[in-house]
């Protein structure tokens, strides 16, 4: 047997893979694949989280190429509770265990993808990934990450497209700023963005409160590809000041590692300090503002900055669609994948 | 851009384009269409509230036409809670904005349809259909309405249908019914119900208790159009009486807009004096009984009626399909939509 | 009209036609047909209770068919919640009746399939399946029972093509065995299991606790199938003696029917007496361990048999996806499921 290709993480990875896969992905937002190598077969998308981006762009995705989307709301009725431990008794609310979901999907389904957000409660077993870790040892076909606890690698290709639709992103300035919020949220998103665009060779600031640093495997990473790109790497906790003279202002909450779970202060000023608004976005020059969504307005980011010249929000929710169809075609259908490639792809710079 | 083509309210249309979906639809039911005009498409169809037939009937209807639907609950842990109010601080229970979800959804579908019940707190806010509008506003394809606080366009279309398989309309007798309930539920279907009769020129009765009057604008597009067509309007709190000389019987339960969100009255005479039973349809000749579905029987309707020679409610239900095609068509491909009614559309008066 | 075909339980049809379905299955795994017999059609399943591989196999059957499935989840949200007894008044939970549930489906879906687990409070109730009657009675298109009180016979023909695929059954010892367990579960899969095992010719083994006895009726079924075919039938309450000489282990647990919807003892010695493991295979010679899934790991069978050489659940669970292909062209597209058989289709016997 042939290793099994599966699109998990984006440090799984070589950069140029990741990079081809954007370039793939834009070349089928310009010319939407006519063939349908899915005819006929079905892909299951296990959400064990809410989702609306996510799901329905994999679903629209699979559809248009002919595949069946197989939504599962796992362990919230549709189906049963799932096991991911190995060697425990299962006397509790479990009924399955995943090493036997995972391979039994596997002879339905010509691809498994999978939500699952980390628990909340310790850091060190979210890291691990438990269900996503089952799903990638017991699966006999390509799993997805549709977001785990340490990475959305869709979403970071949807977001480089949305910087390559409007700038060549080599020697540009990316800001990843912590933004307030009610919750404790995963560092997920915030993950992949700086690693993708440290990837693609930008200048990466981190603004975020002391307190909020991403994990250092990931800093480790991002630090790591600045130095190959000869790219900065900055971490600073003055939002205001870090918006200076930067290209792209990627906005996101997450929860804090060191006080792990814990909802992150509710106080106005504090949140004044922190949330996007106009008159930071205003301290860089024409700076283009990503967010994944969903967002929750006038406390991540003012209406005046998402309603703005600077938001292209809803174009980088778009490039979800079709970074899926890319994703899905490297993982089963690569012949045809590598032929939606024009031989030079053209890299729209309107900016 | 040419105007953006929506199907959510009756009165949006000329009566004349309502009268030719109509027509449309019975000639989709005669000849189901081959094409697959909507082959490699994708469409959202948003639930706030439950579902069999609306739900059911336009999967189907897509499908046929080539198209997949996505059935989302919005809100219900499959997607995210959904705020509509603009300039608010999300700092609530609702993760996402509908200023970024709909057009989100429009990047990914060719339509987006919405079922969104009232609140039934404040009748004035829920006339407002605050979500149902923020679809329209902020919507870049189709947006199809799946019953909403004011309306339910796709089944009256399919109660027109119904009718007209088994008589000419126009001069007709057609009496809507309050009828007992448990629950305060949505004058949407009754809404609907008689602005469609009243507009394929039926003389409209309205039989329902004192203080349960539809809303006054509905009354006054029913007025208007009876007017227009030479029909009588009637309002009675008798319903016995009302009976006499009706071709239709249409029973519906709705809440009171003047005790609003109160249920309606549970002791056994009330109940008997509003429930449809075989006596009261016996004072007309020969009536066709209509209703949405679902029903409560032996509370809104006996038995002896439901299961008696009178009942068309599974063909009424089955026309949602075909009416699902025909808004489909006259969305999304109208020059499909065109083709399937021919020229001279033949109309079946069995009775 | 010619009369309806469902596939209801194993006693409706002829053996021969349940093990020509097996057969038709077999050769439908080896050769996936390329034909789209239900395209254009959708097919709606209606689950009561949790579900993963009925649920996928079977959308994913419809799928490669060229069908759509709509999955419903009903009474839990997504649809209204249904009644089944006639002649009530309504004024309870139920919104709406499976006799206009049932028909209206009819009108819309090609075939309607149900999930319905018993409610675990009377036998006697459980045992006339007051949902599943529902749907045969009141359906105008074929009717599949995707797990009843009394059976699941969609898993049966899985269980015996998972045997035949590597034995010739006729002749060959099987043992269905009770299994330890938190709840009261249904007998429907031990059912239905034992009475395919006996129409294969195979002689039946019965390990169970006193108090644990299956239903009467399916006791004098598979009694008379194995006197048809000259094959012993044994029940014991001495699980570890039961294993010797088997060829298949079945393993389930199930609930008492005379004490019943109480769970079954807890205490360890119980457990370890009825758990299915490793001491207990090795008394057979090269035994077959089968499980319907999903299957709680070290209660009801341990690691190592799971695990283990003997373990055919994966592939029993593979089964299913062409027992439901074998299912949907026998009732939707007979004369595809014909050609589908090949004149002398292969029996595959590895052991």
């Amino acid at each position: 047997m042939s290793a099994l290709r599966h699109f998990v993480h984006l440090r799984d990875r070589a950069p140029e893979e990741i990079l081809r896969l954007v370039d793939a992905a834009l070349a089928l937002k310009a010319a939407p694949p006519a063939a349908r190598p899915l005819a006929g077969k079905s892909l299951a998308f296990c959400f064990m989280n809410p989702s609306l981006r996510t799901q329905v762009s994999f679903a629209a995705a699979t559809h248009s190429l002919g595949g069946l989307p197989i939504t599962l709301n796992m362990g919230s009725g549709g189906t049963w509770g799932m096991e991911a431990a190995e060697g425990v008794v299962m006397d509790g609310t479990a009924a399955e265990h995943l090493k036997e979901a995972v391979p039994v999907l596997g002879r339905y389904c010509a691809a498994v993808a999978l939500r699952s957000f980390p628990a909340g409660k310790s850091w060190a077993e979210d890291k691990a990934e438990p269900h996503l870790s089952a799903f990638r040892r017991w699966s006999t076909v390509p799993v997805i990450n549709m977001e785990s606890a340490t990475g959305h690698p869709c979403q970071a290709l949807a977001d480089l497209m949305t910087i390559q639709e409007r700038m060549a992103p080599r020697g540009k300035n990316f800001l990843l700023t912590w933004a307030p919020h009610i919750k404790a949220l995963p560092t997920a998103v915030a993950d992949s963005a700086v690693e993708i665009a440290a990837l693609a060779g930008m200048n990466v600031t981190i603004a975020r409160p002391e307190g909020w640093d991403l994990d250092a495997d990931v800093m480790a990473r991002v630090r790591a590809s600045c130095a190959a790109n000869g790219a900065r790497l900055t971490v600073t906790d003055d939002p205001a000041a870090a918006y200076a003279g930067q290209h792209v202002v990627y906005a996101k909450s997450w929860g804090s590692l060191r006080d792990y779970g814990a909802p992150p202060p509710s106080d106005a000023a504090f949140r004044a300090k922190w949330m996007v608004d106009a008159a930071k976005m205003r301290r860089a020059a024409d700076p283009l503002f990503l967010h994944c969504l969903p967002v929750r307005r006038n406390l991540v980011v003012a209406d005046e900055v998402l309603d703005g010249p600077w938001s292209a929000v809803i174009d980088e929710a778009e490039n979800r669609l079709h970074a899926a169809k890319a994703v899905l075609l490297d993982l089963l259908a690569p012949e045809t994948a590598a032929s939606a490639v024009p031989p030079a792809a053209p890299r729209r710079h309107p900016r």
